[in-house]
């Protein structure tokens, strides 16, 4: 075989891993997505929170508020939603760009039917591998 | 000089090399945002849009609305601000968070002083360092 061969077969490879690795995280963040969804439609509060970065540095912004630390959302969500008026939750309109080996964002629509009335609006989520699995690092909603 | 003095050099210079590659990006980023609030108060649109992905894939979404490519968003700059009402712009609350050597993402508040009213909010702005320098790919306004 010769030595021009077996270059452009490693390039190949390498190519075809790399498509392989983006359409793995693509996979992995959508049923992240899907998990939250769910675990929202069930009013399992911590499981729809388990997927954000348990961090005092996870920042989520909405409207003109911004909001530091994954207890602060908990807190937050806690507040603003209770079992009567918890609705129910759906995500469309989904894309994600995944930026590298490590690194990702999510944007789409986010639908949340309550009793009397529905809120809507669009969300870009910043999404970074750590040791233990992707988490949401940065949430900007609107 | 012993082998593991030269490894743990290694691994220090490795270390100090990242740390100033993430503060050089830093202070690139910011540079970027300074040169675009510049050029939008002296009505320099292109200036403007030069630090904006010039592609049919850049994204921005501000509120409830999704828009899809460079020319779509000069196009609607160019509607929604004319002379009169240009209006001064601000920047303040920027935070940098390298995510890689090629991407990182900026948060901040902007503030648009009209002639009668201001218009002000969070924004998150997604870069990417391409051959021709840092573009922003991703802008999401509230």
């Amino acid at each position: 075989m010769k030595r021009w061969t077996i270059v452009v077969g490693m390039m190949l490879f390498l190519i075809l891993a790399l498509a392989f690795q983006v359409a793995d995280t693509k996979t992995d963040l959508l049923r992240i997505l899907d998990l939250q969804k769910a675990a929202w439609n069930r009013q399992d509060i911590e499981g729809f929170m388990a997927y954000y970065w348990n961090s005092e540095m996870f920042t989520f912004q909405s409207g003109a508020n911004r909001l530091r630390g994954w207890d602060t959302l908990l807190e937050r969500y806690k507040k603003s939603y209770s079992g009567e008026n918890w609705g129910i939750l759906d995500f469309t309109d989904l894309e994600v760009n995944v930026l590298g080996a490590d690194c990702a964002y999510v944007i789409g629509r986010y639908k949340l039917i309550l009793r009397d009335t529905a809120r809507e609006g669009l969300f870009t989520i910043i999404f970074k591998r750590f040791p233990e699995g992707w988490r949401i690092i940065h949430d900007h909603s609107s």
